[in-house]
């Protein structure tokens, strides 16, 4: 099954493993005359790049971008546009040893009951390395989207430190190495990882990200609900083990009457919500107000803890990942995060535009 | 844009509003051969019927299927399976006070900013009667995915009370009228609801889907993962605004050693499990593990409390919703998230087949 | 495979049989606000409609449509539309003998072959009378479209008698049986139909559809061309054999500069064509010029001439098909083949408006 | 619109332009442990190559093919396959005087008309250079169908001189540049296309696939139709104007009892076919005899005789294309509808298995 692409008008194609020359992703139905630029590209890769800090992993990639279609001159002629990234910093041989051994929690097992043969360099296709042609395709969704789309991301939680939020301050984000809007708590989360990372462990997290500047009207009813393609395209990002829109799971535990979010005439004649439990989505279209999306991150299994196994004869094992990982891989998944509601949004926002007719 | 269809080999398209004649479901992509009766699917609609107990809308809606199409003497011959539910219980006059205004918290006013027209009567096309379709093309969907694979779901959650894992008895979940696995927690639920009814509000719920036997090696990556089909999948049910797998939102807080679930091999040659941490779901492909899906379900606006609004014309104004309401529409949310979970697999199935060429 | 269904935006899904209870068909994507009622959809199944001349097959069917959802006090919600026909000249008595034999020429067998079951009364799924969906659905592609497009078919052939194109036109389309475009030779037409039809036989036909009006700019390469999709959609049609754009197959005998169609400036500044060799199309997009599909219609294989065939045994037999059928199919595939063209002209126009902003 | 895929579960998507650093195309949905080496597909793009003969583009292109992703060891992974294949001979000055003017008959003004911008050097996204990616994603469809399903092309007219069937020999395909099953009408072809090349003018063609080793039984009714596929696989090559299936047009002039295909029990206990006007196709589902298509290509008008046309500001001109063209592209087009084939064929064996559960 061809389960590599994601969107319906606005629509990308990935492919390439780890270790492999290259990744890449066709990103297909954007229209036409939109300047686009490889820096437009890169400025957001470099957010997700490795090793910019000691919280990430190691790995040296400059994940340098190369548009090789569908823009001339500076602008988007409505064709494909191929994007590729080289991989340079393969150490194969720090693989060697999970060949035949499956890490508990990662996708190892499960490739090889699936397809009976595995790229083990690296994790090959189920690397969070695919990654980086989200964030790419995420680059160009923001271009179709335009300026008056803001998407901004957050890690609101690392293992069980969340932000305070009353210390909420988007300014700060980049400030640290965590994304973390709430500098005090980035500093607890400094010396929390480093003990992680000292014990060969790793610990999950939790990312929000934010769009404002939605439109009401976005998202089309029963099945491709805007929330529904959110939910779908965070729980694709890898290690992504739960999503939320805004109260979220809370929204259990509340009554009618808290959870509804009252309505009323706005000054400039539009509507004003009082509150924002329903995340910007109500019956799966887009009420106005931000568009708030959860999702937690689970710690990875590439730890130096070792853990039982069994290896691809079905003898039992003991395995102990030595290759450079992240200790808290939600960090990365930030600006994923952001890409992922970007293509969600660049596709509603041409469905929608298709059945209205407005440039809406 | 086309939204009202769900799947990709196993596909299945709805339509009918709240109030209108009927609401039907096509089921297309369902093998031959299969045996099939209104009775296999009658009796999935009627644990989701409205009007079985005093803690779900009063309604009332025999909910009876009819095949039109697709079944030749008894089973299925391939082709699209048309099946119709009459709406007859369609008190319209309850709704016509909120033909002009936005129930707080309800699609009312989103259906309104996107189509500029609306079937207010009943909730039109937003109702959670449109699940009925989905309950009977999950009927459909299990009978694809054959006996092999056991769906069974359960409400775990009513506003702040959980029920006690220690006590889970799937015996008990059709015993009591809210799919509680656990009969003390049930009895302290009626306590509770009927104080939530009496008071004219309405109550959140979380419920718990769990499918076994499927084998390890269904799901399709990158994007079309068995996990983030099934976040979409539940995601789009009415109300819903959190979906998880396995430890979901809790395995953010976990160390790496503690939610990476360790293998070993069974006595019967295959591998085992020492934990499920990850519900069943690995990479985006499943593990052989039960597939576990936890979904929260909002507190519906359709209450007695008076909340603040606006009407179309965009004025102030107060709304009361009289009509006949479930307090906790999670109840009915379970047959549903059972149904979404049997499409889905059945689904995933098929791709799989598709790419494998054997029976799984 | 879930085959029933038809476009991206502007999508609509088909399900019965010949001879059960009812046909449907959703029509999915179609934004709200159109005034549509059933009257507008029953003047295009009446002229599809059988028995209204000894040339068509003397079953008896008022198909009369019904509107179950979608629609609201006349216009269109942006919800999908249900569309219901229900059979009620169902003779089956007339199949019976057809019931353990495959017709020469016909699905019978290779429903067999692929199902290993066959509604067979009837031709059950594989009977023309699925068409009536697709006129139904054209019906709402139209208003879809709007008055600025308009589509017009004609019978072009019959058997090796094609119209005079001099004596073309459009006005007299309705004037006849059999859709000519030409009286005079609809006069010969019916003379050697009626022999056709003493002799039980069959006779095949060409169809040829005009769309005018489109504007420029409709159609998405690469492989989502418009005359790409017009060659599915006319191919999908019962007994379709072959698919012409313009100047069609006989472009494989003209040279580059007879083919190309010169341009120059028109006086209201557009740019006007000195022929239509590209029948409308070019590189996969529309050119503003009149879209021409043409296609070929085989004769029928429900003939009353013995052919010989072979039972579900696999043993020798001879068949007679003794049932009500066209001795020219290809008449009523004219109102077909104008709807398929209006389903794709909708779905494209949608599409052009994601991508463009516009409202073209 | 994302028009640039093909295929469902069997899927590419290309990107690229003529002129552009190189084209690719993604295939994914490939089943793993298939044995796959880049040699496999060059020998495919070799035979679509121009500039082999005097009759094709005198572009000089070595169309060397690199997998880049989804292939390990030698083997396919289930991951999607990256191929890519550098531009070399990109001689842009060429092109330089169609920059402002729009080449009649060609895709030029289309473009502009849907885009407001078009990458001009060499055709950009329009050139019939796109086809070497559907020519590498059909080597690989081979590899999935395997060898029991074979699949031949041949040229069957050039202009008005069609080759006579009874010296039809599918070895001396390979053996003129013509891809012309018939020597004899090879000559005469030579002599005509250097008539037609001197004169600066170009010409049309007829190319027929076939492939035999089909089971019967692929194929979706209704809209996924076998042949509705093959008709939308053909119509989207460059230049393509009409497709038909078996008898195809003819069969507009035949009777019932001459088209329709008499079975008999054949002595292996299987059925055969007295006669194939079927084309290998009833009801859009494959009857196991081999399947038969053809298409018209229509001349190319690239051609040095002056012709009347408009520039960008919609000023009249005379448009001369100087750069290197094919005198008649049909004869490249051979190869790339056996790729069309192939991959439509894949996809729908997958789609067959994928409801039968078996291995076909």
């Amino acid at each position: 099954m061809a389960g590599n692409s994601f969107g319906t008008l606005f629509r990308f194609t990935t492919w390439g493993e780890s270790h492999g020359p290259a990744v890449g992703v066709v990103v297909d139905g954007v229209p036409s005359r939109l300047p686009l630029s490889e820096a437009d590209i890169q400025h957001h890769l470099d957010r997700r790049r490795p090793g910019q800090s000691r919280f990430t992993t190691q790995r040296r990639e400059p994940d340098t971008v190369r548009i090789l279609s569908g823009v001339f001159e500076g602008q988007t002629t409505g064709s494909p546009i191929g994007l590729h990234i080289d991989n340079q910093d393969q150490r194969s041989k720090d693989y060697g040893d999970i060949a035949r051994t499956f890490r508990p929690g990662h996708a190892d097992y499960t490739y090889w009951a699936k397809y009976g043969i595995r790229d083990y360099r690296g994790g090959g296709r189920s690397s969070a390395r695919e990654t980086a042609c989200r964030v790419a395709a995420g680059a160009v969704a923001r271009i179709v989207l335009g300026p008056s789309v803001r998407i901004r991301g957050a890690l609101v939680q690392i293992g069980p430190h969340a932000v305070d939020r009353d210390r909420w301050d988007w300014e700060r984000v980049d400030d640290n190495p965590f994304f973390c809007p709430d500098p005090q708590t980035a500093d607890r989360w400094a010396d929390y990882l480093d003990g992680v990372r000292r014990r060969g462990s790793s610990v999950g997290a939790v990312v929000e990200v934010v769009a404002e500047g939605v439109p009401a009207g976005w998202g089309d009813p029963i099945y491709d609900k805007l929330d529904g393609d959110l939910a779908r395209a965070m729980m694709t990002i890898n290690a992504v083990k739960g999503v939320e829109i805004g109260a979220g799971f809370a929204a259990a535990a509340l009554s009618g009457e808290d959870n509804a979010d009252e309505m009323s005439p706005a000054p400039d004649g539009s509507v004003q919500f009082a509150s924002n439990h329903a995340g910007g989505v109500l019956g799966g279209i887009s009420t106005g107000q931000p568009v708030v999306v959860r999702f937690a991150v689970k710690p990875t299994s590439s730890i130096l803890v070792p853990r039982r196994s069994v290896d691809v004869d079905g003898a039992a094992t003991e395995v102990v990942t030595r290759g450079r990982h992240d200790p808290c891989v939600g960090i990365r998944a930030v600006p994923v995060g952001e890409a992922m509601m970007a293509c969600v949004l660049a596709d509603h926002q041409m469905r929608h535009r298709a059945l209205s007719g407005g440039t809406n």
